[in-house]
C-alpha cells in the first residue's frame, strides 16, 4: 500500500515536471541582452535564480537564499496558463489577479497536495511581497528586464513608448530593497531619456 | 576608497549578469517535451533548479538544497564559450574537458576574484560528481533530458540512432543517487526499445 501512494506520489511529480517544460513556451515582451530575440518565462526565471546568487551579498541582512531561489523559480509558474503580462500594459492588468488564481488552481493542482500547497504559497509569497526573500526577489524581478533594456538602446520603454516617471515606478523595489544598486538604475534613467530611450515625460 | 572598490565590484557583478544572458543562445541537442523546438542551457538550467524543488523529497538524506540549487544554476556557464556538447558525440566529447576549463578562466575570471573562486569550485564540485549535493545534481541532469524524450518519442535518440546499453549507461547515476526512480527509467526504456525509438543493440 504504501509503495502504490509512494508510486503515485512519484508520478504526479515527473508529470509536473513535463508540465513546468511548458514555462520554455511562455513569451515575454523583454528582449535578450543581446537584442536577437525576446525572452521567455523560463529563461527569465533562471536569470533571476543566477542573479540572486551573484548579488547575494547586496540583499538585506538576513534574507535565506535559498527561499529567494525557491521563490523565482516558482514565481511564473501561473503563466503556463496565464501567459505573461507585460508590466506597462494597463489593460491586460486588470484582469491580471483573476487570470493567474486560476492558472495557480489549475497548475499547482497537479501536485500532490501538500506538495501543491507548498508551491502555492511560495508563489503568493512572491506575488504579496510579504518577507525579506520575497523583498529581494521582487527587487531582482525589476531589476533584470531593466538590465537587458539598458544593453538594447532601451528596449521595450522605446517599443512600448515609457517614460521616466513609469520606469522610475516600476524600479521602486530596486531604490527600497536594494539600495546600493538604485544609484545605477538612477544613472542609467538619466542618460536612457538623454539618448532619445525613453520619454522625459 | 572602500566606496570605489565597492563601485567596481557592483560594476563587474552587474557586468556578468548580463554575460550570463549569453546562455540563452547556447544551442543544445534536446528538444522541449512538446516536441516544438531545441532547448537552450538556460531553459535547461532553470529545469533543473525546479526539478531540485520539485524532487527534493528523492534526495539522499542530508543533502541541502540550497547547495543543489547553486550547483545547477552555474553547472552549464561555461558553455557560454564552449557550448554545448551533446552527450553521445564521441568526438566532441575528446576535447570537451579542455574547452571547458579555457571557458571556465574567462568567463568566471570576469568576476571579482573570491566571487570567481567561488563560482568555478561549484562548477567543479558539479564536474567532480564529488559531493552529495553534487550528486543529485548530476542525476537530475541526466534525467531532465531522458523525461523529455519519453514526451518526444525518443527524440534525440530517436534522431542519432542511440543504443539502449548507451542510454543505460548515460542514465547510470540516477540508478545510484535516485533509486527511487531508476524503475521509471528502465521501464521507459524498455518501452522505446518495443516501439523501435531506441535501437535495442
Amino acid at each position: 500500500m504504501e509503495e502504490t501512494v509512494s508510486d503515485t506520489r512519484l508520478d504526479r511529480q515527473l508529470r509536473f515536471v513535463l508540465e513546468t517544460d511548458r514555462l520554455n513556451s511562455v513569451e515575454r515582451q523583454n528582449i535578450l541582452a543581446d537584442g536577437s530575440r525576446r525572452e521567455n518565462s523560463a529563461e527569465h526565471s533562471w536569470h533571476l535564480a543566477m542573479m540572486a546568487v551573484l548579488l547575494e551579498e547586496h540583499a538585506p541582512e538576513g534574507v535565506a537564499l535559498e527561499r529567494v531561489l525557491r521563490l523565482v523559480l516558482v514565481h511564473d509558474l501561473v503563466e503556463i496558463d496565464a501567459g505573461d503580462t507585460f508590466a506597462f500594459d494597463a489593460t491586460a492588468n486588470l484582469d491580471k489577479a483573476e487570470r493567474e488564481q486560476r492558472a495557480a488552481e489549475r497548475v499547482f493542482g497537479l501536485l500532490p497536495e501538500r506538495q501543491a500547497s507548498e508551491l502555492r504559497s511560495l508563489w503568493e509569497e512572491f506575488e504579496g511581497v510579504s518577507t525579506p526573500e520575497a523583498r529581494f526577489a521582487n527587487a531582482m524581478d525589476r531589476l533584470q528586464p531593466f538590465l537587458q533594456n539598458s544593453c538594447t538602446q532601451g528596449g521595450t520603454w522605446r517599443i512600448h513608448n515609457v517614460s521616466r516617471a513609469q520606469v522610475l515606478k516600476r524600479q521602486d523595489p530596486v531604490r527600497q530593497y536594494l539600495p546600493k544598486i538604485w544609484p545605477r538604475v538612477v544613472e542609467f534613467v538619466e542618460k536612457a531619456c538623454a539618448n532619445g530611450w525613453l520619454r522625459r515625460e
